[in-house]
């Protein structure tokens, strides 16, 4: 349905059929709106937005990216962006204002009301990142002691500003948060009881300066429709809504599948990174990793003269390294999702080695077997055996430094997702040819090298 | 502060003090509760929910993993079960009802009433994965053309027994769905005017019979609250509420990572996994991926003249390789979680390609140069020449390869996120061998082998 709209749109904008126009922007959702912005040019999408009231106007221009936004806000007259801004949602607006230039800033700011621009300027002022940075300042909160029936006509008053006025928060004289309600409590309670007694006093929060993700870490947890954020004195300074939280972990989730893969954070997303952008993303590991796999080369090096007496050792070498870089890889990823979503804690390690040890000495078992009957076509009995050895101890030895090498990240501090398969392979790479060539040597009965 | 509580229950517990432990209980947030209770004996977790009202014992219980939940299921009477049954929300028994054995499935159901009883059939007869499978029939309708003032009354006696009252939906005589209202709408609006009036008929829905990943999207997209579920024949049959969402989308984004290191999906997650499970989700890919590395130990073999006659070509093998596949998995990556969130459609892959195309000949040339010193320090001229074009060839045909892998499964209608990591690594390293003993035979001026 959403599709058809669209193509009528496209329809309706050759046709110049401003009436039409208007009544398609109207029934569009927001977010189809924005995604059909976004492939417009300035100009039509200006013109397309001056079709909508002012409310549906900012809601819409909320969807679209920050430097789609920056775009059209430049290309505004200074009025009809702060008419804009008065009508935005409190986060959205200030990420937006945080990337604007600052005579544009100064402008917008001296057309708002006093109130708004005190509480635009604060949202602004926090760190990108925490949770202060996406908390929004639009919502409802009751005096302790008030009662029910009048705190419905608060929430009444309020709601056609607030982002949410199904959770509403409680506050003591010192501005604390010390309760909750949701919406659905305040209807089921009596009239005249006081909201104290129907509130949840044991408020799950975030401070201010925590990292986003441990807002929607919490949302995600406790089911939170929006989660408070305080400040140091313990005083509400903001929500954090359920979709903020979506948006964080997609993000989250994005940004560990792009490490996964030795690739750095792309700030503007895959489709409209700049080539630079996607270049310095990714050479910092790849020569990186070029300079770890030089280690390999030595050790291959090392073994030349074993090489130079049996060619045909080469013929295995990529396949026995691989085998064991791709369990590695398996184990560390299994390990830095399991810490990322919190389904395994740093005490865990020592359980899950032992059982990996069980899991990848079957797995080694199974694959030396699988090239055991390749090694005995190719090179006879004593190379089946060295194949065979080999795979069983290579990926045995991936596997553990595969599963170890995140925890080790974590306990030092960093990041367990900079364990990446990339890594993680050429570590293994080079313990394997390690493995290969000493068996090699010990059962060819061949003097060490060097 | 929930450590705190969480060690206060430890000590209750410990002390026998029914009456600390019955408090504690009470004070902690069901989520809480589950993880505690997720660490304990089936005996103790059974105690410790007898402390609570049905209604948290329900809640809590419902934050349970359901083989957890099976166990304590099977300790309890028949008579408590039903009781917990009728207190659960409506997705979630449904969810622990089909992993109950069957005699214990009719038990139950004989103790429940009429109506329950067959909106728990209904719910737990849709099929795994699809939406009918998460979505739950606890949700508030109004008929069309009710006043608003009625339907705050309707929304005020059905909210005990709703999963949610911000969202609902307005059906008409046949039970279809013809428009939706928030209760923010409802409580502005003037109590004599017709819902119809302000409800939005443009509703955002999904099939029963659609993935479960399309609810997590849409409602993700459009910052749904609770999106409606119709059947074949537009009536609304139940709702998907965002906290479901996000557990369907991380357990999405857990797959989509774990399948990028070539892991299978594990059902149980990986902390509870058994091992002959991980076995089974990891051997399949690992065997394959041998016999796929086998054709690079076939190129070496092919090239064997080659290597005996320059040995030190084997120094450089590994990195070469392997930084062909480091950034075919780098591109492979990239695209896959493009595709996955939406940000990348399968029109823009010619013009993705020829981006990556310079991003990839930037790559490769830097390496290039990063490698040709030690190409010259280990060999000389020739072989510093030989890798240093090896070097850009493999960076820019591994990326291509990475960029294109996900596009053409999915063209072919497969899980475009089958291009793991160690897939895209196997295939760039068969064309590396390839390319590296192709250049180093024509700089050599080596006759072809075979």
């Amino acid at each position: 349905m959403q599709e058809e709209l669209t193509q009528l749109l496209y329809d309706a904008l050759e046709k110049q059929d401003t009436l039409q126009l208007e009544q398609l922007v109207g029934d569009l959702q927001p977010a189809d709106l924005a995604e059909f912005l976004h492939q417009e040019s300035i100009e039509t999408s200006l013109k397309l937005l001056t079709h909508l009231p002012i409310n549906r106007r900012a809601e819409a221009f909320g969807y679209l990216d920050v430097p789609t936004q920056i775009k059209l806000a430049q290309a505004m007259t200074e009025e009809g962006l702060a008419q804009l801004f008065m009508h935005m949602n409190a986060d959205e607006r200030a990420d937006l204002f945080n990337e604007m230039p600052e005579e544009r800033q100064q402008g917008v700011l001296r057309r708002m009301a006093k109130e708004e621009r005190e509480d635009l300027r604060r949202l602004a002022s926090y760190e990108e990142g925490t949770c202060g940075a996406i908390m929004t300042s639009d919502y409802v909160t009751l005096p302790q002691g008030v009662k029910v029936n009048r705190a419905l006509e608060i929430v009444r008053q309020t709601a056609p500003n607030a982002e949410t006025i199904y959770q509403i928060y409680i506050l003591d004289a010192a501005m604390q948060l010390v309760g909750t309600v949701s919406l659905r409590e305040l209807i089921l309670a009596k009239p005249t009881t006081e909201v104290d007694t129907v509130m949840t006093s044991d408020v799950v929060s975030v401070s201010v300066h925590e990292l986003q993700e441990e807002a929607a870490r919490k949302i995600s947890r406790y089911d939170i429709l929006a989660l408070p954020v305080i400040d140091d004195q313990q005083r509400l300074v903001g929500i954090i809504t359920y979709d903020d939280a979506m948006d964080v972990a997609e993000a989250e989730a994005t940004e560990d599948i792009h490490k996964g893969a030795s690739v750095g954070p792309l700030d503007e997303g895959f489709a409209k990174a700049k080539i630079s952008s996607l270049y310095r993303r990714r050479i910092n590991w790849l020569v990186l990793l070029v300079f770890a796999n030089i280690l390999s080369g030595a050790g291959i090096a090392f073994y030349e003269e074993v090489i130079e007496s049996y060619v045909v050792l080469v013929f295995f070498l990529p396949l026995l390294v691989a085998s064991g870089g791709n369990a590695g890889a398996q184990a560390s990823t299994l390990m830095i999702r399991g810490l990322a979503t919190g389904d395994v804690g740093a005490r865990d390690w020592g359980k899950l080695l032992g059982r990996e040890l069980i899991v990848s000495a079957s797995l080694g078992l199974t694959m030396a077997v699988a090239i055991s009957g390749i090694g005995l076509w190719r090179g006879g009995m004593d190379i089946a055996q060295i194949v065979a050895l080999s795979m069983f101890a290579i990926v045995i030895v991936g596997s553990m430094i595969g599963m170890s090498l995140p925890f080790i990240l974590n306990k030092l501090g960093w990041d367990p997702a900079t364990a990446s398969g990339p890594l993680v392979t050429s570590i293994a790479d080079i313990v394997g040819v390690l493995i290969y060539f000493a068996i090699a040597s010990m059962v060819l009965d061949l003097p060490l090298p060097g």
